[in-house]
């Protein structure tokens, strides 16, 4: 009777969602932790399955390190950005595409969700050009454009899209573009209702010493300002700025989750109970 | 978190029946009681929005009689049937299609389920013909022709279709149907997946004083077998029957359901629990 | 040959309408002269399968007020507006959506048309708050809004919907509405082509007295100077209103029809002879 | 009111007919005299706006021999069939199809139908092989294969398709078909529920010289009989070989109908008044 | 492999056509020489089959001047336009719509392309006023509307349409429309990407006795401009006419080609080589 | 000219392959070479823009080995077969997958295809069990199921499917299959018109040294003998499989081509040449 319940206390929340667009940045602990990822697993496809549409991005920066230095390759970053030369580039076209993403597809299909996974690549869905704001990378790609047709082929059709974050350039070239952006990219251009950003905190805090200052939610405005302080900083900077360009581009609401915690996408979404930090 | 895993433990069930049709005849207590219409009406509201196809057909004894006893007139009843004169009939099809029926539809609309209302007059929903096993009782009819067209535009447009047991002549003259046999019709003209009998007993018992001795689970010629035997007696007969006609034609299980607990519907058709009689 | 000849001459109206929406407010004597409903079933049967699109709505007022009697309460009005307790609201109810609406549904099915019955609470036809203008009268309720999406899944599958001037509140309360102007108010929010009204009268006349003086054609303006200027009174100010409203809300035309007047429907609609008052 | 009655009249026909494809062959003076043309182009327009689907085919005797005249031909026969070399096809095709197909098109146009003309060149509609088993007769074809894709096209999309009896071989090559032969085909493809052959005569008569001998009924075996009896002959037998070629091939009912009468098609389709000779 | 080079070099041009609309004038040599007619036909249907929708247009001058003298009737020209009493509009019609469109028909048929003769009374597809501006030619009219639902029937079903330059007057009555005209009409009404004029010089010069002089490209004013000057003359000036009206109306591009030379229509499509005048 | 004639010569086949499926096994040289993979490249897009339906298989050999060396592992072969212990399979599945199916994908979209990259996880497109009549490979799978949903989807809005030989297994692990046979595989689920195999020889030779002993065309059972003779030796066996799996379920012909030839595709689909060895 409790399980009923808690039935008919998420039916608010499904009808309210029935038919929209929830674009997921999957990442962090909820991505390495096999009992984390088969709960988040469990809770795209349950959001699929009750009528909702919901879109997988992910990254992958600790398995791309470890490809590479199987391969004798070490790792660089810059500002927080990986130096792509043309070799690292293919190790982490074939991490992200042909391991991490296929390894969420086979996921999802294992708890009965029908997943599709694609690059940037496919469909041309993600178009990018060089980034050089700050310095020469390699191909670190910046999004130019994003064409979500084969989106809307997949997702008519009942499939989950798992979206992996490398993009192609105008001669075909591969570009390594930072997940989260391609996240709010693909949530502005699908004027999705919900961009979930999963990371590995509890929320954006006023002072991060202080567990109590928890912003539970604020607006784009509080958002620029808090980067302009310095309040938001590192890894936090592309989540929230991810979070401000689906919001200007008229997606409804986007989030800060905490992806250690189990089932945090089915809380946030079908629950009461507000997690972590919202923006809109 | 609990929230999240019972979620989580539905979503076998809301694949498996995914699309699927379930007649749900709608009776007794779960009527009655507001407590327990609520939660019935939130366990159907739900089912449609997780993408079930639930159909409900309804009587309402008590209300006749009730209004009858206003008009002035005594209700009768010959071998459980009420004996329907000409008057009769028009209270019947009065409280049925305008008091019951309407108040089911009102109460699934304040759930968020847009349900529209219908008598078997409806596009000729239920053909009847008069019913002379039992000498003359009237305008008492039985089931001849099933045009189930008027379902199908409904629930493809996504309305739950709510269902009173009045019939319709050749005549155009109206028929008070016993709502166990026309579910069990229904059910068996849509090909539902599920026929779900709601009464106020915990199920069928092969010795209804013996609590330990509930049939949770039957074959068509076991149900046979009772009626034969007597074990099935009185207002149980008419429900068995349906059930046996459901599968009989093709429905995959029928349920006797107690009605009396709250979101049987949910907890039956979700959860690992099973409630009552299954006859398949 | 002359049946032919009448034939082709109903052609020029049958090209006119083809595929159009006519809503009618069926009432007075052809809905209490059973060889007059009979031809005006007829009438709006034969409309629907040349190809136009008939709507019909109804009150009930004497067959009300024989119900209430029937239960030992004696009718009470109030500025033509009926008082309508708790109790009354009930009887209204269910004469109107179980008895009367029902009764033209099976006179329509009969004449081989497909007719389903509706009230404003299926699919939230008609919402209504409580009337408070007149003092209190009680479940006395005005339209708020029409959501007319299951006239349109109802008509696009064939069906000719009746409608029963029932509606429903925030609550879920049922309200009694003037079926004159649900009539209007569906005819605007369906964007008719014609308000057909069905009354007692001729149509509508400079001089009541004088039976040459009847206005077979006026704007909407000049209707409303008749209102103002008391020429149009009692009953037949909720009837012109309603012609006001439909036109003013972009209906082509409204009538005012004879409904003692056989087939007058089809008189009106596939022939040259205009009948009674025309508002446009 | 008698033209409002006469519709209802119609009522149960257009109930029956609906959706319903009727192929008529239009001919003799139904086709040359204007009054009976424009009385005929009325009905065939309303056909198709009270829902039915009607298919017009033609041929045009007088009008070729007279074309042919004014190019200094002399016209020729041999058993019924006309002499038609290479010139006389290309005559026999600008005449069928440049100006008898197109001055129907344009008189069904007026009517307010929305025709489009074709020769069973157009979509390879209808393919000939040259008819050999009464000497060499040139461009006499007989009926090889019906391809009726684009009829469907066009009805479907409203229109109401004129065919002239011209069909294709398969070098490309004209032959001229007897149109009767062409409609009683193209019934035949198109399972048609009526064949109606306009005609000059009353019906078929037992005896000619008796004109109460009218048969109004018989079977497709009666019809055989009555060719080897020497019963029908001459110009009737391409008629009644073509209804029996339908009747046999599942068209339900062939008729003969007297194209002279006014309206006869209305009165056949749309009134209790049965005209001349149907064939079951 | 050079085979294959060139289909790949038409693979541009491919994607650039698909799904795009050209309106093709069809006349001079190419229509008449029966190997250029061949490879026309051939270029028509293989634009329907690599995806392109093209639309023919024709007259039909040299083949009714010799059908009005087979019978006895002198064609006579006032100002480059046919003299049309009601005879001859009756042999215009018959040769254009009878003999020379079903001609193309069978022989598009005959490559495997699926054509529709259509003239412009089918549909009611070419509406025309009589011409009156250069004084009482009898039946020659000026385009006054195009109806392209027939169409887009046609195309959207597979069909090439087609269609003779004879029009349908309000009465009924037929018109001669200059064909080139009536191509010019079309492609506006059809917001056609491209008119192609088929004519027997290879395009417009500057000087037309300078060889050299060929204007490959020129704006809508620029056209106008050669009209005033008297550089563009005689027959010339409808067909420089017709791509203007079509320009002017939103065609991409027009384009004057010379059809004597085999397969230039595909050499125009799908091939580098630019041929004739580009008005745009 | 020559031009036009040769796209003219491609008319028929045009037609003949209509909206007809070609499974292509794309590899070895026509792969690795720069130039014969753009000009394959071209070639499927072409296929796929005059209206053919064409599916790209591909598997890796020499790139995996590659990769596996770069990260100091060797590769092992037992019978042709790849040992696959648990991190070859995540190497194969990163290079197939990550590597060569997205570079293929970019390669196409760079001739203006719209390609999509799928591996058989992705709609569980290609599920495989453990390959165990070998002895224990490892990861080595055959194929046990094609689900094709997912290729009618993307086929249907457009795309061209280019599929890696990856599938996925019971309990969601990868498995390495050889591609020749889930082209095979795929062909038969689809019902292609044709499936083809590019391979580095002109065909099947009656006796490989003697090159006029090339054999055209034979059926299946001729295959199977070659096969038993041991005519048809190592890598050629699973791509002959592959060929008679195809035929013997429903594909029409199957090709062994020689890729090492520019354009072989075009030049055996669309001209007359027939390359290479054909099976039915």
């Amino acid at each position: 009777m409790n399980q009923a319940e808690t039935l008919i206390q998420a039916l608010p929340y499904i009808k309210e969602y029935a038919g929209k667009t929830i674009v997921i940045k999957y990442g962090g602990h909820a991505m390495l932790d096999e009992s984390l990822k088969a709960a988040t697993m469990q809770d795209v496809t349950l959001m699929r399955y009750v009528g909702l549409n919901p879109i997988l991005v992910h990254g992958g920066g600790p398995e791309i390190s470890e490809a590479m230095q199987r391969m004798g390759k070490e790792p660089q970053f810059v500002g927080g950005l990986r130096v792509t030369d043309e070799e690292t580039m293919e190790i982490v076209e074939m991490v992200l595409t042909g391991k991490t993403n296929k390894n969420i597809v086979a996921h999802l299909n294992a708890q009965g969700g029908q997943a599709v996974g694609l690059s940037g690549k496919d469909g041309s869905l993600i178009q990018a050009t060089k980034e050089t704001t700050k310095g020469d990378l390699g191909f670190v790609g910046r999004v130019a454009q994003v064409n979500p047709a084969i989106i809307h082929t997949l997702t008519e059709a009942g499939y989950i899209p798992v979206i992996s974050s490398v993009a192609i350039g105008e001669g075909g070239e591969s570009y390594n573009v930072n997940a989260d952006t391609v996240a709010g990219a693909l949530a502005a251009a699908l004027q999705a209702t919900k961009l979930i950003m999963m990371t590995d905190v509890e929320g954006i805090f006023q002072d991060f010493a202080d567990k109590d200052s928890l912003i539970s939610e604020m607006t784009v405005s509080d958002a620029r300002q808090l980067i302009t302080d310095g309040v938001v900083e590192r890894g936090m900077i592309p989540k929230v700025d991810a979070c401000i360009t689906a919001v200007a581009n008229g997606v409804k609401r986007a989030h800060i989750l905490d992806g250690r915690l189990p089932h945090a996408l089915l809380i946030e979404i079908f629950t009461d109970q507000g997690l972590g930090t919202m923006i809109k």
